[in-house]
């Protein structure tokens, strides 16, 4: 009899769960519930940015218990979420459950000293990004510019191996002239990286041409490499967004008319003449 | 009697101001009046700029008389514009005409104390902005533009938010260094955008490399990032743009023909079909 | 009879002259004629660079004897062309001719006073434009690109509205922090320019923040404004090139494609089943 | 009997090296093979960007002992490859292979003297080229970079010669103003260069106003026709491109499609039209 009561006991919470779940699946997926959550990271922000300023120590005090309360509501958030999902496994495999959970899991360890300090504060500065795992269109967008990443593989890797050469020469022989710009390697591809956005790209030139006085084809060829480089990657991606779109097009137009084709129309004809010749013979 | 003279008075009033509505609607819509209200928005934007020249007091005497000329042909052309108009209420649905009535409206009132002759002198170079609402070539310009902004809206905001995180990052670790460019978040974001800009950012990086030397990854992803959203953005508008003209031809492709339709073709060649099988079975 | 020997005299010349024509025109078409008077501008060209350095006495007197040379070539270059144009109206319709005319004409004139000095010189140096009037793919370049211009034209004139407002503004404001700056309006216009092009900007800007710390939405919008309105001009360029490359292709295919129309296939349908049905009835 | 010996001999060795060929060819075109080139040319970039750092004399002797080594994989690597090659002649018509023998064999020179050690240490840098020789993905990037360089050759024409008019007219009026600027038409070009990458170019105009106050005229039109040559450039590319995809597309809907043409259609119709008036006829 107490396995029976178990029993109904089991159903009795399972059902209760059941209810809890499919509740907190509407809360969920409620626009009101969403724009309140969207408000509560905004005034996280906000919080975020007003820290920033000299502040009187009883508004940090109201700062801190702010604080505190934001993180409970995210906390409490995030267990509706997971309660609300009906399928548990689905849950983790999404990249932004994972990282607002970590966001939030983060948030809760209590800040004393100071190196951990600096990790709470930059958390609370990451929690900004929880806009982007909560409106679906950011959602969108960043998947669509991780997409486009690999696609982009091979022209970011030529492009590294032009900055590569450019550096190793650059340092051969600019080493000497200015050890702050072309003292080694990974100085040396700051300085290209800079020469690239044109910031005072003429001083530096100008300071090796004292010694090369031919040095300035290094800096102008490089300047040539990178820009078509660059323009080639550019025209990549519109190349590749338009053919994407047109794909999708295609793909409506193809779905949309039940259009006969011209085989079919062929066949139609060749059964109409198969039917006159017979006639004919007949 | 009183009445019925009344009711032809009220007729005759009538009659005339219809008549008066009718030449102002001529005057509106004729071509030389229009020229006549441009070169006046010439003359006045000229007088804007000889006016931060040094000047004589003579000169100075003649331009406020002139001024003065201005601000009352203005006045008549909004009169004739609102007298002309046969729907008066449409006449405020407009943008451009609210905007005309109120730059008048404000350069009608006499300036004496400075801080009403700032005023004054802002309304009147905003006079220059009446251009875009006498050419309507302008208008579809400015309005193309407001319907662009919202498509951008998400991607603004993912820009906003890149900017925000960090401003904050910045603020956190360089204020130190150099609370000038990173003091609170409000200087910092106008910091980003300089560095967005190429604008002496390597000064920037450089200066917080003396403490952090990892700093560059700051400055380098800062620049990928918003290099990487704002191609997105100008992408986005060109995939845009293309698709609207995509549309309109093919919307203009529909109108025009007026071909069968395969569907047609196939339902004359099931007749055809009919009638030759009923043919052969008589 | 000497009427009649003048008249078999006129027709001599004429006839000779006729075949002077034909000659020239021969000439005048010859890749090898072409290619030695691209080589003669290019030496031409090579000519002014060499008289930039600092050259010997003897050297000049040579480089003078060679520009004389290379003034008697270019105008004999011209006449071939002139009497090889079997129409000599239209030679003088062709805005590359009068140029080049022009520039011979000028360099003709014996220079001796400094300020001719300065004339002579500049006109040998637009002498290497003569290669675009020489090769037809530059020709052809220069004219795509005077085509275009009317059609930005409302983009520019909405632009240089956009700069007058600003450098009106700025004047009224700055023009007491830095009269260098912002003095007068044509100044303003400079550093609005300058500013557009991201020169610098901050300095400008962090000088006005001095006085009136929000002056930032100043900078900022403009740079909006004008970064917005320039990416419009140029998606504008972009759609508009597309579409003529459509056009081309589209009455390309036109052209080719004598396929039936649907129309066609209906009518002879439409003929098929009245026979048809002509046969049923009798 | 030494004859018929000789050419068992020969055959033998014949065979033996045909079995050579085909196992090389083998470990040609083996993945894994690719992959160990491809890590060892990774290897060598991390060394020269080692050596650009100050290293202990003992890391110095290990580096130069790896040096070697790598140096000897590439010989054994290169002599795989050419034997591995079926047909000799072709080997040497690819340009790759030229330059990876021609970069080995250079790596090959001992280095005594401080010349040739500059030469050694450039030919170790390029090295890092090999990736390109190694990865298809990349040397069809470099191949489509190098085909589409012909197309911009007008372009790039014309603005050779706009930058050469107006180095010309630079040097003529500013030379006296600041030598180190607008000294020969060599620097010139190179000064009007960083104005069209807008580094400083205000200082330069300034500087040359002082004495010429409209010389803002010569900068400005400068920049617009430089931006406005530099967007028909990018354009021109852009459009290639895209037509070369619609190309491709077309071609491909051309071999896909099987579907008869309306012209057959007709035909058909046509042959049943015969069919049915001869009926009717009979």
């Amino acid at each position: 009899m107490t396995d029976f009561n178990k029993s109904i006991d089991k159903t009795l919470i399972s059902s209760k769960y059941n209810q809890l779940q499919r509740r907190f699946y509407e809360i969920r997926n409620n626009k009101i519930f969403e724009l309140f959550v969207i408000s509560i990271i905004i005034f996280s922000a906000l919080m975020i940015g007003a820290n920033s300023y000299d502040i009187s120590d009883t508004t940090m005090q109201v700062l801190s218990v702010l604080d505190v309360t934001i993180t409970a509501i995210f906390l409490v958030e995030i267990v509706i979420r997971f309660i609300g999902e009906p399928d548990k496994k689905r849950f983790f495999h999404n990249f932004w459950n994972i990282f607002d959970t970590f966001i939030v899991v983060v948030s809760l360890i209590p800040i004393e000293d100071s190196e951990m300090a600096l990790l709470g504060r930059l958390v609370r500065i990451f929690r900004v990004l929880r806009m982007v795992s909560i409106i679906p269109e950011l959602r969108i967008l960043i998947n669509s510019l991780v997409k486009a990443l690999p696609q982009l593989g091979y022209v970011m890797l030529l492009m590294f191996i032009i900055f590569y050469i450019y550096a190793a020469v650059g340092t051969t022989f600019f080493a000497e002239i200015n050890p702050e710009l072309w003292g080694d390697i990974s100085i040396s591809l700051l300085t290209l990286f800079r020469v690239m956005t044109f910031e005072d790209w003429t001083d530096v030139m100008y300071e090796s041409m004292t010694v090369y006085s031919l040095s300035w084809i290094y800096y102008l060829t490089f300047i040539f490499f990178t820009a078509f480089a660059f323009l080639n990657m550019v025209i990549g991606i519109v190349v590749n967004v338009l053919e994407q779109e047109r794909q999708i097009e295609a793909d409506l137009l193809n779905n949309v008319s039940e259009e006969p084709t011209m085989q079919e129309l062929k066949q139609e004809l060749s059964e109409i003449k198969a039917l006159l010749i017979e006639k004919n013979n007949s």
